[in-house]
């Protein structure tokens, strides 16, 4: 059984999930390996080997679990959480723990064992990015979830163990430490200027132009100024919106267009690395949206950089934003 | 020229260092590239390899940069900071910035290339400590400085581009956003409870015995209640101290002994691992020293756990911290 616990000195949630111990690659020594398109659980026809559905597009009018969709959504066969139980809290001299509920959901992109987001069309990225909303709505109905984290790991070096595009989400009925860090910088910004930090951000960097990838009419792709990584990227509305799930029918065909194009980009500059994407959006519990900015952010895992902050405990990127943005955006498409 | 440069939203500094492309291994997409017993510069008879040593203990009485050296320490080759210039600092708008004034140095930790410090003696182990001692109260004797970042990279898996056993040293003007969350963390508990808080972890910790990997005179390692990682151990000194650099003689003798203990414990149950390790110390910018407890924390880099935090954005842990203590526990050494 997993379950929360939170560090006593920093406040940090960890989640404590011993039931993953049960996949079939063990975490201890080995390589992990990666799933390919042999025996590919999330591949047409295929549709057995996964959990049942929760969520699919089909447009052939056939049964859940059947060939035929275009999205498919189904639980992680071995959840870092489960949604069964209730919410049980308790202390244990100075530590506080929870139980480990939540929901663990996969999202599978595409039928197409080969097809990538990069290369996906942008009506079908446009597809993955309703899903992801479809999912929220749903689960934010479940009133022990706070928060919803949607990421993708692309690539073995970005933690993917199966090779066919996917994105997973988890709901959690906590706020984790680099949502929570965010989200009060944002508010204290609010507070002092009364202006959203974001929408601060989008103007100067328009202006300026150094750090911009690219551009479209709802949504701006940026190198931010403090850059964790090497190429990191974060996509951002251009009209203030603070959740993802709320966000206007158009902000998706945009975003969906932005991601294929900056996606693109990367692939042709990087050698089509390895990366994580995760999703940044207001918790549920948060009543005020006036302060918060939903955006995406992009992290390629170039050789070499991400293995620094690990050893160092802090950031330190070889790579400048301004450069960044100079080599993504000189880029043809 | 390296900048650190302040995200504006959570306040996190980060070191944008662009001279480190400079280095033989270019980040981009080739595989890092080990430096083995061939042309290492961390050798005995190949002092000219690197920048002059800084410090070196050497009972041979010969001069420096020549052989006979037990421990050397010397400017990083390829350093992600400067120690030259002054600390300027500027805003872009709603950025902040500051020159990358800095020490990097790399702390060589034996002449021998095929020893670790699992491998050395306890006396070998206790000089590489303090040779951190020395280069720490050098080096915080510069006003410019508030932090000393001590870490080590072992393997490749956990950062090291050179095989032969060495640890680094970052001297910063700013301090890390893991240090400050730690420091405000362990100062809140003071306030309200007039107790360290480490303190309070130590004493709850050995009463329970779960989470105890091995305790001698002065220090005592132990699994972290919210471990953020497979293994992750922390090894404190039993009485309250502040600084690493502050620490009585006779607990660089502990800790000596127990890093031997537990990295052998490692090595033997989970296959020599690649692994980091981080000096926790109060920065030089604090006075008040009865709220903070330097310790050590080693986290060994295993196959499939480390990656899960870099999508997800939080912590996902596979084993619990009483199964990886029981582990550990149980080595014969």
């Amino acid at each position: 059984m997993a379950e929360f616990r939170k560090d006593v000195v920093t406040g940090r949630w960890v989640i404590i999930s011993t039931d993953r111990r049960k996949r079939p690659n063990d975490f201890l020594v080995e390589q992990s390996k990666v799933i390919g398109a042999d025996h590919c659980p999330f591949c047409t026809g295929a549709e057995a080997m996964t959990p049942p559905e929760v969520l699919a597009y089909r447009n052939n009018g056939g049964p859940p679990n059947s060939p035929g969709w275009e999205v498919r959504v189904v639980p992680n066969k071995f959840p870092a959480l489960r949604v069964e139980g209730s919410l049980d809290r308790e202390g244990e001299g100075l530590f506080d723990r929870m139980s480990g509920i939540g929901a663990h959901e996969v999202i599978i992109e595409t039928p197409v064992h080969t097809k990538t987001l990069a290369t996906m069309s942008e009506q079908e990225i446009e597809r993955v990015l309703w899903a992801y909303r479809d999912r929220m709505l749903d689960l934010k109905r479940d009133i022990r979830f706070r928060f919803i984290l949607i990421f993708k790991n692309h690539g073995a070096a970005a933690g993917a163990t199966l090779e066919h595009s996917h994105s997973q989400l988890i709901a959690l009925p906590i706020v984790p430490d680099y949502v929570r860090d965010e989200i009060e910088g944002a508010r204290h910004h609010h507070l002092s200027k009364e202006r959203c930090v974001f929408c601060d951000i989008i103007r100067q960097e328009a202006a300026a132009g150094r750090r911009v990838i690219h551009e479209n009419g709802d949504v701006i792709a940026i190198a931010p100024y403090a850059s964790r990584f090497a190429f990191e990227t974060w996509l951002l509305p251009k009209h203030h919106g603070a959740r993802f799930e709320d966000a206007p029918r158009q902000q998706y065909q945009s975003l969906a267009r932005m991601l294929k194009s900056v996606l693109m980009r990367m692939d042709r500059a990087l050698e089509t690395p390895a990366y994580n994407m995760i999703i940044h959006s207001l918790p549920f519990s948060e009543q005020a949206t006036e302060f918060y900015h939903w955006h995406v952010e992009l992290i390629p895992k170039l050789t070499r950089t991400a293995g620094f902050e690990w050893g160092t405990g802090f950031y330190i990127n070889p790579t400048s934003p301004e450069e960044a943005a100079q080599v993504l955006r000189s880029v043809r498409t």
